[in-house]
């Protein structure tokens, strides 16, 4: 494990982490299994390595996937999940385990299909963005109007689009912290509404992601009030490939698409949250989470079974070390992240007229398994101790803010101060939203670094005067 | 390309490579772009250098894989394909091209979906395998018995899996040479009459194939005359590995599924064949190709759309070499690989009256598009030529036995002499007969190489004296 780090080190962190050669230094010195002792308190040595040693996250997040699978925000097997989570909470320990229920409009994906009519018949393999009207119910067939760029739509003038499908390309850049999504994104967001001002009746993208495989990347989408709602689906990249090539020849290229997809009205959803109270001010909250919810096309392993098996399963070491944290350590699992964050929303509505006040510190693992390669935190005061907790990882503390992930955004732009491990997402967006996000990727090594990473932050964030507010 | 060259070997060679060292030391004391100049005439230079610059190949497997894509043996896809190579093998100057026609059998794939329906409900990714009869319409809904290799199932007493659906799982070894297809193959050969046989109603395979995707591998299977047929499908291995972590839960476990393939009666394919007429002796005839054909699920990039881009790349660097062969030089287009090797025992029985004893040589690509690792013959004399062919391209010959390729069996086994570059086959397994076989995964330089080997076996075999038959 040791050797482990000192490579992730220093091949992963690429910007930022001036302070990496000391970090690697301190690695090559440390005898034991983990990267540094600087300012590890036995509480702290005994978590680490219980949490490196184990497979606490590994075998929670086993358990979801196989147990659970699919489980789209809204669904049946959400809901199955929500039971499962309390199930689970219940079996590590955790004390005043609940379903915060809330609920929410519900849609489940159709029929998917799609091919080139002309000028070379063949299939294309896509899927529906979340949220997206469907087409007729035999399917539209119109000619491609291609724009290499979401920029290339937006810049095009009004009209001229009526009738056309249209196809937007464009690739999406790798880079450990996921810097490439948000721009890539944009076409996912707002490629219907910009294709249908302009009189488009249907549009396509190439998938945001990183892959060559042969998976489409779902993913929510958006309409804008005032603009008229047309279906919107991603290509696989080696398709959006293979329309390119195609449309290279000059020739008028023609799509048939069928997408039945559904809104079915309000359904419930749910936070489920568990704790270990604390010993000397329990009404002062830790809170660490993931996301319950997955899309539909994998098992939601990487996002955000790995989210919820970190949380808990860190959780679960701290019960088994036998330590009583001063400060109530708060496990959520969030409800239905994908389609709008509205678990995160639910709890900030749940929680802003009781305890949000005493939320001292929060944070979110949101971004797969692989190892967090450094540290950031938006807190009023108590940084050293956030500074601690990199040190004693051996991840360099980086200056920068954080909302502290997905679901912990509501509640810090309400003045929860938020800190996030930074974990290495450069392949994360290969599996993303597709049906390949299974539990064969993860690997037990990887995920039990960011469980001693949780275990960390929860247990010097709990033993701290600071209040991290600057209250 | 000569670092490239130098890297492969280093790399790849792992088994039966005597000589890499020695080829390594020629490569490193090489000036020219490619490895070795030991017996390498001005002609062999020129030929080599033009397919290192070039681009044949690919651009020939892009046209296919773009304007046609998936091509089933028998297929109407596969009929558009044979037009397209009548007019690729014409374009790029091949004599009496001509299309051999033979009828065959056609099956289609149909619906195929399938689900954990106890104890935790969720689908499952499969694709039915090439030849399997169908479900009833309304699916079978089973329990599994798990047999975790074909050997298990092989051993299992006669009777006892009376309305089950067997699961056979036991994954394949990555071998540069393919090794582990065989062995791995065998469940899908025969995995249905062992089941049958022992009373089983359905059969699901973990996919014969060494990657993690969520992609099942389709391929031929194939029934006893004397046992019921029973349906048989391919699970993707992140699927196999979910059913396995299900079932070892200890509960019974359900599975529902429905395939709904078809035998469509007598279709026609064909062999399309182009030439090069030899000047001196255009009865004697030297044989390349790869199969025209594919599977339905992907595009037919690796398997085998290179192996048309590298026979008719080569024969295509020849024509604008100017160089005249003396032996005629003939490129074929194999139908109906996938479902049988029907092309090539067609070309068999088409030949066997008239020319294919003056067959001097033969050999066919259809192992994807990576580099040639190392040099194959069975031939009966002029052994040092083949051995010439692997010096000047700087490919090690090893002393063993091969029948040319899929296609050039059928004809080796009536003595046509055969040789073969061995492709680095690595990572072929991991897109073979799956979605994921695309364009993309071709690489301009790495498939040049192997036209440069082609052009090397097509010309030398030309020039020389030997009939390679021993006569």
């Amino acid at each position: 494990m040791r050797s482990f780090l000192i490579s992730l080190l220093a091949t992963t962190c690429l910007v930022g982490c001036s302070d990496v050669s000391t970090q690697l230094d301190k690695a090559a010195a440390s005898t034991s299994e983990v990267v540094s002792k600087v300012k590890r308190s036995p509480e702290v040595d005994k978590l680490i390595n219980a949490a490196i040693a184990g497979t606490h996250a590994y075998d929670i997040t086993e358990s979801l996937t196989t147990e659970i699978g699919p489980r789209v925000g809204g669904s049946p097997q959400e809901a199955l999940a929500r039971e499962w989570a309390v199930a689970k909470f219940k079996e590590i320990g955790l004390q005043n385990v609940r379903i915060e229920p809330f609920t929410m409009p519900y849609w489940e994906r159709g029929i998917e299909t799609a091919s080139i009519v002309t000028p070379f018949p063949q299939p294309l393999y896509i899927t529906s963005l979340g949220g997206s009207v469907a087409t007729p119910a035999d399917g539209i067939e119109a000619e491609i109007a291609y724009f290499p760029t979401f920029e290339a739509l937006k810049n095009a003038p009004a009209g001229g689009l009526e009738g056309k499908v249209v196809f937007i390309s464009g690739r999406m850049k790798k880079a450990p912290d996921g810097a490439g999504y948000g721009p890539a994104n944009q076409k996912r967001r707002q490629g219907a509404t910009e294709a249908a001002k302009r009189g488009a009746i249907a549009v396509v993208i190439r998938s945001v992601g990183t892959d060559s495989h042969r998976f489409p990347h779902t993913g929510m989408m958006r309409y804008a009030e005032d603009v008229k709602k047309i279906p919107i689906a991603a290509l696989s990249a080696p398709d959006a490939d293979q329309l390119e090539r195609t449309l290279e020849r000059g020739q008028t290229v023609t799509l048939k698409m069928t997408l039945t997809p559904k809104w079915l009205g309000d359904r419930q959803s749910g936070n489920v949250i568990g704790e270990i109270i604390g010993s000397e001010r329990p009404d002062e909250i830790v809170l660490v989470g993931g996301h319950l919810d997955s899309w539909d096309l994998g098992t939601g392993a990487i996002d955000d079974g790995a989210g919820i098996g970190i949380s808990a399963g860190a959780a679960q070491v701290i019960i088994e070390s036998g330590l009583k944290p001063k400060r109530t350590l708060r496990v959520v699992a969030f409800g239905a992240e994908e389609v709008g964050l509205l678990g995160g929303y639910a709890y900030v509505e749940a929680h802003k007229d009781t305890d949000l006040d005493k939320h001292v510190l929060a944070t979110e693992s949101d971004f797969g398994a692989k190892p967090a390669y450094e540290v950031k935190a938006s807190v009023k005061s108590g940084e050293s101790v956030v500074r601690d907790m990199a040190d004693v990882m051996g991840i360099p503390f980086v200056d920068a803010a954080t909302n502290g992930g997905p679901d912990i955004g509501p509640m810090f732009a309400q003045g929860v101060p938020a800190m996030r491990f930074q974990q290495d997402g450069t392949d994360y967006f290969d599996l993303h939203h597709t049906p390949d996000d299974t539990f064969d990727k993860i690997d037990a090594d990887e995920i039990a670094q960011n469980v001693a990473a949780f275990t960390v932050m929860m247990w010097l964030a709990s033993e701290t005067d600071t209040n991290f507010r600057g209250e």
